[in-house]
């Protein structure tokens, strides 16, 4: 292959879009799209988000130390979008949406109920880098579409949960499967 | 939709499954497999990765502070989980998988040359968080394959690359394009 060298930009990708929800009363509520997102620790479970302060949801957010991480879907692709590029300021996103708010277990912050998974998160630290600052969470509680949940063998199947993902400026539905993790080292069963 | 409540858990997919390359000399070259990665800053471009202690690659990274993120895609699927399975303490991975290590511009740790993009990152600083220390990092260059660079309109399609994605415990190519970013507030074009 034939490299051609840039200048250092952030290209790691896919990465998922999340609708972030946060406000302690229904005045205040927001949603902020961020892909700039992901998992930090296991355990216990440890999570980000990076926001500019320019934007509406971070002093929310930065004044509430909790959010909800919304995770989006094909159907929700272009409400996801829209909340990415238009401003709490102007709008009130849930009522020009249409998604609805419903209370969390953990956090005054709301989740959305069209997503098929929230997580409910406490800031436990503010860190500035430059563009965006850095909110360093716990996640406090996770809600999942019972959907999902398959009876027969108690497996939730997120797979069917139609994730997008975020690449480069565009945005995918998750296509053909092409392993489970560990499949590398799976003796194939004997037919 | 009907919701349960789980127990809190790292649930933000789809996330990425990138080959981590470490190591300031051959002999100590390594190759880990990371999903708990991210963009943390757009500018300065800063991202991280997160790796338990007791990993071979832990120690290298720590050491040398640098390392390089090599994205993956549906022909390295099958290498990319055994990057993850497997130890740098029982295999040398580039050679038991054929990869090729790559001189970089700005740190010791190899390019894998046959992941499409390579962005070599420096550490700045390493948060312990739990069962993950967390390695915040700067981007210092990014390698991108000129293939998908066009020469008509000069425009990088990473969508050309085949990445794949990690959800839940399974590897996903990309499927259909929805949408591209802003695509919510864009006018139509007049037919």
């Amino acid at each position: 292959m034939a490299k051609i060298l840039w200048k250092p930009g952030t290209m790691i990708y896919p990465v998922p879009a999340v609708m972030v929800s946060c406000g302690s009363v229904p005045e205040e509520y927001n949603i902020i799209t961020i892909s700039w997102t992901g998992t930090l620790s296991s355990d216990p479970p440890m999570c980000y988000i990076s926001v500019r302060p320019i934007r509406h949801s971070y002093q929310i957010i930065k004044k509430n130390r909790e959010f909800v991480i919304n995770l989006t879907t094909r159907k929700l692709a272009y409400i996801t979008d829209w909340c990415g590029v238009k401003s709490g300021r102007e709008f009130d996103k849930f009522k020009e949406t249409g998604l609805t708010p419903v209370k969390a277990s953990k956090v005054k912050a709301p989740l959305i109920e069209e997503s098929p998974l929230n997580i409910e998160c406490a800031v436990k630290d503010i860190l500035p880098l430059g563009s965006h600052d850095m909110f360093i969470s716990e996640v406090l509680a996770v809600h999942a579409e019972s959907a999902y949940l398959s009876e027969k063998d108690n497996v939730f199947r997120l797979s069917q949960a139609d994730l997008i993902a975020y690449s480069h400026g565009r945005y995918f539905e998750l296509g053909r499967q092409v392993g489970t993790f560990g499949f590398s080292v799976k003796k194939r069963k004997k037919k």
